[in-house]
C-alpha cells in the first residue's frame, strides 16, 4: 500500500499536486509545462466534454475545426487582443530538420525558415474571424453558431497540472450575429449552460458575474464568468463567455448585407471552458483520502469487491455480483467488479477511495446468507447494509444523494466563507486570515482594483449578475461605491 | 442555383476539389496547407470518430492525451524513426513575441529562444514511449492499451483537402505488451477493426495486407494496412497498424520485470486513421451531382420537403411531416424538415443532392390525398411513391439498402478494375490505360519495387493477407516471384 497523501491542512497545494498524480489523473511530461492526461483523468474529461457537447448541440451549435497555427500578423489586427495574447506563445519559425553535417544529430535547417512566423493558437478568434469573412455575406448566413474542441498553448512560466499548463484542452465557441442584442443574449445563454453544468454535473456551486474592465478578455466588450470557491477559500474561474461587440468583425472586415442591402459589421461572442475544470472538480470535493467524484462524472460509479476465503466462495460471490452488476448497468450505471485474486480487499478499498469511486458494494459469505450488500459511500466514508432485493433502486437513490450532498457541502462551505465587509480591516481579515470571498464595496476604478491587488493579491473575481445597487463607501479610497463585488485570492 | 460541378470524366481531380468546397465539407485556411473543417464535414468526421471510439473501447482501449510538442532529441533515439519523421516538421524555436521597437508591429523576442527546439508532433511514438518508461515496471502493468485523438502536423509541400494537409486530425493507438505474439495479435486485431469500419460503416471495400519493407512505417517491424480503390482506379491507404517490435522500448529504455523478476524490453504496436478517411469516403461514392453518403455516416439521413401553393397547404403538410419525422427519429434516424419558405423545392432538391443526403421525402397536397410520400434515393437518383402507412419501415429498409448498394457498387468497381498481370506490357496497360489495381508477380526486392515506381509511378500497395503462394516470374526482372502483390498508383 502506498504511503498516505499529504493532508489538506498540512499543505493544501502539495495535497493537490500529490492527489492528481496518485489518483492517476495526470502527470508532468518530458516537455516543460505540458501534461500527460492519463486514462483515468481523461475518462473524466470525456464525460465533461460529452455533457457539454450535447448541451451545445441542444442550443443549436455545431462543431468545426480551425487550424492550430495563426500567422503572426493576424494578432496585430485587433488592438487589445494583441496585447493580451501575442506574448507568451509558442512560435514556429522553421519547417524542416536535417542531419547535422558533423553527424552530431539533427538540427533545424536554416534554409527552411518561414516567411512569416506561425503562432500555436492561444485562442482562435483571429483565425476564425479571418474564416468568417468568407462565410458571411448576407443576413441569411447569420447567425453562425460554431464550437471547436481543441488544444491550445500559452507559454506559462509557472505551471500546475490542470490549473495552468502550457498546453491544455478546451472548447471555444465562436458565434456571429446580426444584432448587438442577439450576441449579448448568446453570451448570457452560454454562461447559463456553463453554470448549469458546473452546478448539476460537477456539483460545484458558482457565482455568475461580469468581469471588471481590467480582468476582461482581450478584445471583449464584456466578459461574463462563473467563479467557484475551492476548499481553501480561494476562487477559481471555471468558465467565461465574452460579448466581443464588433471588434473582430472590424479587425477582419466581416460585414453582412441586411434585407435592404445595407452593409453592417457582424456582432460576435466567444466562450470557453478547459481542462482547468478538472482542477476545480478535484479541489472542490476531494479529501485527505483522495479523490471524491460526483456520480455524474465518475468513470466508475460503483465498484464491487468480493471477500472470500476459498475458490468455492469466490465463484459463488462473483456470480451473484455479476447479476447485480448487470441489473445496475441496465439502468445506465457504470460498474466495475474487481475480482482480481492477487490483491487483498483492504488494498482495493484504499485504491478506489483514492480514485474517488462514489459507491462500493462488498459481498462476503455472511452477506450472501443475509441477502445483503455492505454499501460504502465515498463522500461521507460511511457504511451500511442494504438488502439485495431492491439493491438497484437503493444504489440509484444513493448516487443521487451523493450528487446532491456534494453540491450542498460545497455550497455550505462557500456560504460559510463568504463575508460582507465594509472596512479595510475586515477585508484584510477575510482575505488573509479567514481565507474566503469578501463581498465588498468598490469605487469602480481600475486604479483602486490594482492597488488592492498589489497590497493583498486579492482580485475582483466578478460583479455578480444578481448584485443589487447599494450605496456604500470604498473600503480603501473612501470614494462612493454603487454595489458590492466579489474579492478573493484566486487560482 | 450555383453552377454545375466539373464532372469526374472531365477532370477527376478538379471534381474532387470543387466537391469538397461546394458540399461545405472543408476549405483552405489562411495558413498554408492547413484546412478548415466546416460544420457539415466535421459532423461526418464526428460520426466516424464516435463509431471507431466505441469499437476501441469495446476492444479494451482507453483514451489519454499526450503533449503536442516533442523535444527534438527524442526523434534521434530511434534510428529509423528519425529518418522517416524528423524532416518536414513544424519547429518551435521561441516562446515569446514582443512589440517591435520601431513600432512596426510584433516580432519574435530573440531573448526567448528555447534551449532545445520543440517539434509539433507528426506522430507520437517518441513522446509516448518516453512516458511509458514511467508507467511500466512489471508484467502487472501490461498490457497498456491506449488511444489518443489528436491533431498532428507534417509539413507537406503539395496539399489537398483531407487527402494531404499540413495539419490533420487522427487517432493513434499505442500499446505495450509483454510478448511478441501478443503485440502482433493486437496489430492484427486493430487492422480488423479498421477493415470492418471501412466496409460496414463507410461502405468502402478494402484489401488487408502487409506493406513492403520499403513502404513500412519508420520504426516498425511490420506494417499492416487497408487499401481502397477510388473511382478513378487509384489506391488510397485508409489505415495502418504497426507491429513495432521492441524498437521504441529499446530507444526509450522501457523494460518490465516478469514473474521471475527477469527484465525484458516491452513489445509495441501503433495504429491510426485520420481525416484522410473523409477523402476516401468522398472519392468512393460521390458522383457528378455531388456528395453521396452512406446512411451510417450521414449527418442527415432523411430530408423532408413540402410542396405547396399557399399557407394553408404549407401548415397541413408541415404538420403531417412532423409526425413522420418524430416516428423516424424514434427509430434513431436523423431527419431534417426543410420548411424554409424562402427557397423553392427545386433549389432544395439540388442542395441536398449536393450534400449527399441519402433519402428525400417529398409531400405535396396530392400525395397527402393519396396517403403517400414521394421518396427519392440519392445513390441511384431514382424516385418512387411509398404509402404513408408503413413509411418508417420502408425508410429503414431503404437506408439499409442504400448502405449495402454503395458497398456493392464500390466492390464491383474494384473487382472490374483489378487485373492479374504477368508481363510488363500487361502491367503498363493496367497502370496507364485501364487505371486499376495490378495483381502482379514481384521478385521481392526493394530495388525492383523502386525501379517500377520510377518507371510508372505505381507502388506496391500491399502484399494481401489472403495472398497464396504461387511460383511466378517478376514481370520486370524475370527473377522468381513467390506471390502476387497489389500494384497501383496511389493518393
Amino acid at each position: 500500500m502506498s504511503e498516505k497523501l499529504t493532508t489538506r491542512a498540512e499543505d493544501y497545494s502539495r495535497w493537490y499536486n500529490e492527489l492528481v498524480v496518485r489518483a492517476d489523473l495526470a502527470e508532468q511530461s518530458g516537455v516543460r509545462g505540458c501534461m500527460v492526461i492519463k486514462p483515468y483523468g481523461y475518462a473524466i474529461w470525456e464525460k465533461m466534454r460529452d455533457y457539454l457537447d450535447a448541451r451545445f448541440k441542444e442550443t443549436g451549435h455545431q462543431n468545426a475545426y480551425f487550424p492550430i497555427f495563426i500567422p503572426k500578423s493576424y494578432f496585430s489586427k485587433e488592438a487589445h487582443h494583441v496585447d493580451g495574447f501575442a506574448k507568451e506563445c509558442a512560435v514556429v519559425t522553421h519547417y524542416r530538420l536535417k542531419n547535422a553535417e558533423d553527424g552530431s544529430g539533427i538540427v533545424v535547417d536554416p534554409d527552411a525558415k518561414l516567411e512569416e512566423e506561425l503562432i500555436v493558437r492561444p485562442t482562435s478568434e483571429t483565425i476564425i474571424w479571418d474564416t468568417y469573412r468568407r462565410w458571411i455575406q448576407s443576413y441569411r448566413d447569420l447567425p453562425i453558431l460554431v464550437n471547436q474542441w481543441a488544444n491550445v498553448v500559452r507559454w506559462e512560466m509557472r505551471t500546475r497540472l490542470f490549473l495552468r499548463t502550457a498546453e491544455f484542452l478546451w472548447q471555444e465557441g465562436h458565434t456571429a450575429h446580426a444584432t448587438r442584442e442577439e450576441a449579448i443574449a448568446e453570451a448570457q445563454k452560454m454562461l447559463d449552460v456553463y453554470a448549469e453544468f458546473a452546478e448539476n454535473i460537477m456539483a460545484v456551486p458558482v457565482i455568475k458575474g461580469h468581469k471588471t474592465e481590467n480582468e476582461r478578455f482581450a478584445g471583449a466588450e464584456d466578459t461574463y464568468c462563473i467563479e467557484a470557491m475551492m476548499q481553501d477559500g480561494k476562487a477559481l474561474q471555471a468558465g467565461t463567455s465574452h460579448f466581443l461587440g464588433q471588434n473582430f468583425a472590424k479587425a477582419f472586415d466581416v460585414k453582412y448585407a441586411d434585407k435592404d442591402n445595407n452593409m453592417s459589421y457582424v456582432w460576435a461572442t466567444s466562450w470557453g471552458v478547459s481542462t482547468r475544470l478538472m482542477g476545480a472538480l478535484i479541489m472542490t470535493h476531494s479529501d485527505d483520502n483522495g479523490l471524491v467524484l460526483p456520480p455524474a462524472l465518475a468513470p466508475i460509479e460503483v465498484v464491487m469487491v468480493p471477500i472470500y476465503k476459498n475458490k468455492e466462495q469466490y465463484d459463488i460471490l462473483c456470480k451473484k455480483m455479476s447479476e447485480t452488476a448487470a441489473a445496475l448497468r441496465a439502468e445506465g450505471i457504470s460498474v466495475k467488479i474487481d475480482d482480481d485474486d492477487s490483491q487483498k480487499p483492504g488494498w482495493k478499498f484504499h485504491e478506489y477511495e483514492l480514485k474517488g469511486v462514489p459507491v462500493r458494494l462488498v459481498l462476503g459469505p455472511k452477506d450472501l446468507e443475509k441477502d445483503q450488500y455492505e454499501v460504502a459511500r465515498r463522500d461521507t466514508m460511511t457504511k451500511e447494509f442494504m438488502p439485495m432485493e431492491n439493491i438497484v433502486e437503493s444504489v440509484k437513490n444513493l448516487l443521487n444523494d451523493i450528487q446532491k450532498n456534494l453540491y450542498n457541502k460545497a455550497l455550505a462551505l462557500r456560504t460559510e466563507r463568504t463575508y460582507k465587509v465594509n472596512t479595510w480591516e475586515e477585508f484584510l481579515d477575510v482575505i488573509n486570515v479567514k481565507c474566503g470571498f469578501a463581498l465588498a464595496p468598490w469605487d469602480g476604478t481600475t486604479e483602486t482594483e490594482e492597488k488592492i491587488k498589489e497590497l493583498t493579491k486579492a482580485t475582483i473575481r466578478c460583479i455578480p449578475l444578481d448584485s443589487v445597487e447599494e450605496d456604500g463607501v470604498d473600503m480603501l479610497t473612501g470614494k462612493p461605491s454603487k454595489r458590492r463585488v466579489v474579492f478573493a485570492k484566486a487560482y
